[in-house]
């Protein structure tokens, strides 16, 4: 077949969500919104349209070319937000032809709805979030401040297995037993180490489950209504958020509305008498030995959404789990919901939409500025169109092709069993259409809110994955942090811990300092600052600027400053080269400083003279004026 | 930007839902599929895996290389149709990588779940629409059967004007005149011209609306419940249902559920008593002056679904507008819904995804074979995901692409008063690419179903669309008939009929056979004749085969057969080159057969010995074994 290639020139046509392109991120209904696209300064552009499509009929608005900057040109119109949800693309009538634009990019054919840029109206963002670096800590394994609640043989006993407390970092045993291997991590502990965490930056923490269960990793809920005692129980969690409100900190709750233990009450009054009113809670194939799990795993039953009442108690009813929580004296600061992607779906019965939607309505009812957000490794854009999920935990948007791209595709790493590899690298270019692509599916006040995470206790630790490679490690650290939404540190990366034998990315806390990379401890410390002061990371636009072998070089933007990103994966080092970027509409005499090393550089005939990048990430600040 | 080409061996992959790939196209919930792939004989595919998504949960399943026939390798495996969408894609783990295939194409990225493949459970499909060649008639504008009904001057007014019946085919005012001028066509004249649409092959009709309104068009309705008697009543309909039957033809009828006439007793009640029970049908925004209505026509005030009674009288009830229609002694065989973009829509309020599943509940409880289309310009592709739609007016997945390939880009067509154009060619791959992604949004059940057109009475006939030009109006129709989804001609088309002046593309059925381009109407009768008997055409698979700056040549393949299109726009000649169809699974020594020509080929070395393409289409049908 011909090979089709899209004229050059459109590659300087930008437009995103983010504040000089959006006059307002968070309108209201029956507002006016100013849209404006930048282009290059010499295009065959004649004419430029948007395209909205209220009620579903479409309309055209015609851009008015504004005065030319020095390095572009900015086309600008208002369009009025009519309704909830306000899709537009653009349509570039050219010497060369006619074109579309869209969240997508450029193309010549008629594109789908679905890469339409969209803008919410009405939208109820937690902003907060936007100078939020989460931290994930998974509490068993992160400190013990209380020995005397540590769990014990007599206490219980799940799946013919019983608990048993080990000295902290000692082997455990493996299989089901594993699940009752305690290291007595708890909240008291958590409370201790505050200080640790303030100092590295942090100013939100990012709990796994801690409902009382029987299990470490507490999904397997007994009871959505207290901690689990071994953790401090509910006074500890009190505790806890007295002291990081003396600080200035938040933290987010863990909870699987999925399923729950089979110990919970309601699975044993469901079991022990058809008639009573949690039968409904479950679905049961044949009662009360089969009944439907999480993929099969009977010891977690799966919660049947069609019944009105686990809704109610779940997240409708005025006490129900999910406001409970964010109500003082826990005033939770948000929610994290396990296995989103599969909630209130069980083959002919699917309510997940409106399930979730449910669970919004509750949880925004309750506090307005909770951020509710959902774990899932795949496409989510279905459920983060704004009433639903705030954002989720952004493993298919951002985690997946960043690994991929590091050391080639594998599916070994989430799909358990298939182990699915390419031989040599994946393509940069599959890592930036992977990103585009999924930023494109959600509008973009959901972008900046999703979970970009590197790793997490359901997958190996970054280390891992790159191989203990530091140079990689700090390469995805750099692009985690500059990438649009929000970071989130798994406790330990800061400190360069790797996967362990038998505990996998489970491992204890190190909290011997001499075993810790203080290097990169220090390195985390200087990402997490600029972080939380860079309006360009926390809103800025975003622009991939360069997609070479090995070299992905990308652009935030805004009103007040650019950052570029270049990352380089390869062994070898790109040799010095200097980078086209008029097409991100940086104008010459443009100065960056490399924000670790300090290195000055100055853009010049439409390029940047790049230095030779060598394994990692480089970041360059923008100094002075736009 | 470093250009990222994907393999060559990747266009040898293919897989649609049709039967070769897809052992069932109408599974129940609880099924197994067989799921085929094919590839190239040559191909560094190591392994195969299909991944579904049950209940959000991600898993692949291998596939078996099957034995290879001398074109193909063939791969397979069974899946579980174990949800009402069941949506798939591929991933291919070869020696130069990790590939997916979607129903987009193949790829190097993450795709998004939009472009998965999809099969559809307990998905209740009007089976008689497969042979269906529909023929859509204005019905003023066909053919004068009883004179005696025709309006006239002293009957009615409407927005200051009164109706007038015109000489057939003569000039009459334009300006809002026009809508209320009459040229007597009727249901009795329908009738008495069965003979004639019969002879020319055509089994079911699409009526433009015939319900009780001042209008020649009749989108402004004052009674959903009777005919017109302008064109013969509710009799004159039940005589054209026995007619049809007769000839074993079908029907559909037209109407426009989003609004009403200003002179529906609904409205006039609303307007009179702000307390009548039909005021919340409309939205007055200062009553009774200032009401919402279709664009801002005042002559058609827009219907309020928020109201439960208009939902009630329009599809809920049991004597609801839209069940009426369909049971004897009407028997209509199907709806096109008018306007559907909007349907439900009007700024905060979006009920259009609600009000769409209600019709389509209402429909086929009435009648499970009833053929359910709707309009739209636009793409349509999240209201044709099995539970709303049967299909759309396919402007947007299919029309709008072949114009543009035809005659350049031009916005003029539907966009009124936007008039962006393209100075050259739009790209074949344009169309290519705009086809493709269409198709793909779709399940392939509902692909079938999309009503394939060329023109209608809101659009310029297809005849002005190419400028006159024989040749491109015959490519159109074969591009039409050969295309998944389902064939309409627009009553005229068939003779050669223009846009008129003053009639825009509503003229006059011309009846003076000495008017009649004979040969183009021998052309449309094989076309007619093929659509009908050819199983490949009707539910065959679909592969673009060849993308050349004026050519573009695709394939059609079922069980027992196959047929090649190969479309040439250009007024030169593609010169006689040899067709690369190995990608396409098909052998050396197949046999093709020109079907307007009678021309013969026979495959050799991977390639189809091509004669000169003068413009025009041509279309080969593949004789002998497979």
């Amino acid at each position: 077949m011909t090979q089709f290639s899209l004229p050059p020139w459109l590659q300087t046509v930008h437009h995103d969500g983010s504040a000089p392109y959006v006059s307002e991120l968070y309108p209201r209904l029956g507002d006016t919104v100013r849209i404006r696209l930048r282009t290059g300064l010499e295009t065959p552009l004649r004419r430029a349209y948007i395209r909205t499509a209220p009620d579903g009929e479409q309309v055209f608005t015609a851009l008015e070319p504004g005065p030319a900057d020095p390095s572009a040109r900015w086309w600008q119109t208002e369009i009025a937000v009519n309704q909830p949800v306000v899709q537009y693309r653009f349509i570039l009538e050219a010497d060369d032809g006619v074109w579309f634009y869209t969240a997508a990019g450029p193309c010549a054919h008629l594109p789908l709805d679905a890469t339409d840029f969209r803008i919410l109206a009405d939208y109820e963002a937690p902003e907060w979030v936007k100078t939020a670096v989460f931290y994930q800590i998974f509490p068993d394994r992160f400190y013990n401040g209380n020995p005397a609640t540590d769990p014990h043989e007599d206490e219980y006993e799940l799946m013919g297995h019983r608990p048993k407390t080990y000295s902290w970092g000692q082997p455990s045993p493996g299989g089901f037993a594993s699940v009752v291997s305690f290291y007595g991590g708890d909240l008291p502990g958590i409370t201790e180490k505050l200080d640790y965490l303030q100092d590295l930056g942090i100013n939100t923490l990012y709990l796994n489950p801690i409902f009382t269960s029987y299990s470490n990793h507490k999904y397997d809920v007994t009871d959505y209504e207290h901690v689990d005692p071994h953790l401090g129980g509910d006074a500890a969690l009190i505790t806890l958020r007295q002291e990081l409100d003396k600080r200035g900190m938040r933290y987010m709750l863990d909870i699987v509305p999925n399923h729950c233990g089979v110990w919970h009450p309601w699975f044993q009054a469901a079991c022990n008498d058809p008639a009573a009113p949690e039968s409904e809670f479950f679905t049961f194939h044949d009662h009360p030995v089969d009944y439907e799990s999480w993929l099969g795993h009977k010891a977690l039953p799966k919660l049947n959404y069609r019944s009105r009442e686990l809704r109610r108690r779940i997240y409708n009813g005025h006490d129900s789990v999910f406001r409970r929580w964010l109500r003082p004296p826990f005033a939770a600061d948000g929610w994290r919901v396990d296995v989103a992607n599969m909630l209130g779906r069980q083959g002919e019965i699917q309510v997940g939409h409106k399930v979730a939607r449910g669970i919004r309505r509750a949880v925004k009812e309750t506090r307005r500025d909770a951020y509710l957000m959902a774990e899932s490794f795949f496409d989510s854009s279905p459920q983060l169109q704004g009433n639903e999920w705030d954002g989720m935990m952004n493993y298919a948007g951002f985690t997946l092709p960043l690994w991929h791209w590091l050391r080639g595709f594998d599916q070994g790493a989430i799909g358990i069993g298939w182990h699915v590899k390419s031989d040599g690298p994946w393509p940069t270019a599959a890592l930036a259409a992977s990103w585009q692509q999924h930023l494109a599916a959600v509008p973009w006040a959901v972008a900046l809110q999703q979970y970009n995470l590197l790793d997490s206790h359901d997958v190996p630790r970054i280390r891992t994955t790159v191989g203990g490679h530091d140079a990689l490690h700090r390469l995805a650290a750099v692009v985690q942090f500059a990438f649009p939404g929000l970071p989130g540190v798994y406790y330990g990366d800061e400190i360069g811990m790797a996967d362990e034998e038998g505990f996998r990315s489970r491992g204890c806390m190190i909290w011997d300092e001499s075993q810790w990379d203080h290097d990169l401890l220090a390195f985390y410390r200087r990402l997490i600052q600029l972080r939380k002061e860079s309006s360009v990371l926390q809103t800025g636009g975003f622009q991939i600027l360069a997609v070479e072998a090995d070299t992905l070089v990308f652009q935030r933007m805004g009103e007040n400053g650019r950052i570029l990103v270049a990352a380089h994966r390869g062994e070898k080092a790109r040799p010095a080269r200097p980078l086209p970027v008029a097409h991100g509409g940086i104008p010459d005499g443009c100065r960056f400083v490399e924000y670790f090393s300090g290195a000055e550089l100055v853009v010049a005939k439409g390029h940047l003279p790049l230095p030779p990048l060598v394994q990692g990430a480089a970041l360059w600040q923008m100094v002075g004026g736009s």
